[in-house]
């Protein structure tokens, strides 16, 4: 906390420097501590000049994704008020679970710069290689009925395709259930597990991997990063710090949404977000495959598809294919 | 698995003493190690006779909820096949989610003669004295949708309930959705746990707690055990390990025909067994409370309740209480 006081007065300082004395007072500590952090923000990344006459100044904030850069002017109240960050998990979903059956409250957020084993649906992997991806997984401990678990699936999606959309311009389109693409390429999965009771959810894990900056070479056949596919629109590169902050902030505003009135606005949002209405798609579940058009998307959140014969069939697992 | 072939030899000698030599030939071990056997056994609560001359002979088992015991002629191919006994647990679910996550098979049963910290539903404790009931948890790990779960649950009703009239002859019923009732008395909880994604299951853990000899004043208000409900009909002492099996037995039976026949042979098992088509009741759930009288129960398990407008209202979750 004491290391964000320090930044926080550092960021906003108005002519670059402030003098020793002045950040010993405001944040209330000795020039010999105020060394000690300034080096521990070195190690982090930070360039901070030091000048014997001037003071610091705060010459460069890094990439990382650490509480200090994620929570700076964050406008959130309950999610990612506390943030783990790792270099390198296995999965920071089942990180997040762990801490979630020891009893970690709502809104704690666990972020890792890589995943060594970084999961997908229904066992699969999500490629996760370093510098260049967002890899989080929320806490959420809301209300609800194990049976509203898709719901939360479609609040998080939502919130990363509005996030996107609102730092890149690009077209960021939601695939039923959980998948953000651009351009028909896959940028981002969501991963949603939950531990419940038949009576109520005890906890739910929401994993969103986002690939930022990722380079097209290290990630599977069909997968894209939002570099990759800004770079004809002549985007730079984009900071992984405000992309992590959007979505939290989007995913907090979201769900309050859910809570407070309900699933229809945010289905309204997904609707708008979606290019699936409409659509002719393919459904491959366990045990069988189907075709048919998206007529709608139900109050569950479960896709509603039209078959060849004329029958509604209601769609709440699979993957789907567009045709 | 020696220990329990030695004891199945010992089971079945019809002239009751089996001769050293000839356990050794059956066993295909040697003496010593027969001894050491028979010395463990006797450890865990078997009575053997060993005479210089006859040999060895069964003179008593334990009621003991251990391995050896479940599972002497149980009739299961998955479920028990793996039993791991404790003297006390907090919360065999406990124990039995741990393992799950750890990748523990389907069938795996975890069972304890005493639990500190008995879980009910919704984080209610289930007291679980010493040497009197049944306190165990078995991992499924069915193909099926999170919203699906509540078949689970009842098809271990059914099971439970059918094995307690088989046994004791007693009119046990259930209450929706997860209590198992004699003269109206409470003897027997379900708790389903479950780790899942939107897409499926990965896990379920049924736990099943039976008051089976338990004395009634170590029980809370409502609740009873079988053998005080027996008492008045004259019924003994029930043998714990026989009600376990034969649950286990039923559960098996009834998973089985839930994944290959699915879900209305259930249902039509559990109407049977239930008291509740047809009464009045009070729901009592997070935010409301409703009373009306029972429709039906749906396709999915869920309770169908007609209100006093007439309408039809769908409960999931809640407590019931009858009016």
């Amino acid at each position: 906390m004491l290391d964000e006081k320090i930044l926080s007065i550092l960021r906003t300082s108005r002519d670059g420097y402030v003098s020793g004395e002045e950040l010993c007072k405001l944040a209330d500590i000795s020039r010999a501590a105020i060394w000690k952090h300034i080096e521990k923000l070195r190690a982090e990344g930070y360039e901070i000049d030091a000048s014997p006459h001037l003071g610091y100044r705060l010459v460069k904030a890094p990439d990382a994704l650490i509480s200090s850069e994620i929570r700076w002017r964050m406008k959130t109240r309950m999610l990612g008020r506390q943030i783990m960050s790792f270099k390198k998990v296995d999965s920071t979903n089942d990180v997040a679970y762990g801490l979630a059956e020891k009893g970690m409250k709502e809104g704690a957020v666990i972020i890792s710069e890589e995943q060594a084993k970084g999961k997908g649906r229904q066992g699969r992997l999500w490629i996760s290689p370093p510098s260049g991806g967002i890899y989080m997984s929320c806490i959420l401990r809301p209300e609800m009925s194990p049976r509203e678990i898709p719901k939360i699936t479609l609040v998080a999606a939502v919130a990363v395709a509005t996030a996107i959309r609102d730092l890149t311009g690009l077209d960021a389109v939601i695939k039923w259930p959980n998948d953000i693409l651009i351009n028909g390429n896959k940028i981002c999965g969501i991963l949603t597990e939950m531990k419940a009771e038949q009576d109520g959810i005890d906890f739910v894990i929401v994993g969103i991997g986002v690939n930022v900056n990722t380079a097209g070479r290290l990630l599977p056949k069909g997968a894209s990063s939002i570099r990759e596919e800004g770079r004809r629109t002549g985007l730079a590169t984009v900071s992984r710090v405000d992309m992590a902050r959007r979505i939290l902030e989007k995913l907090e505003e979201n769900y309050i949404l859910l809570k407070t009135k309900g699933f229809k606005p945010i289905i309204e949002e997904w609707k708008n977000l979606s290019s699936m209405i409409g659509a002719r798609i393919k459904v491959i579940q366990q045990n069988r495959t189907l075709e048919g058009q998206v007529h709608d998307i139900d109050s569950d959140g479960a896709l509603i598809v039209r078959l060849g014969s004329g029958v509604l069939e209601r769609i709440s697992s699979g993957d789907v294919v567009a045709l």
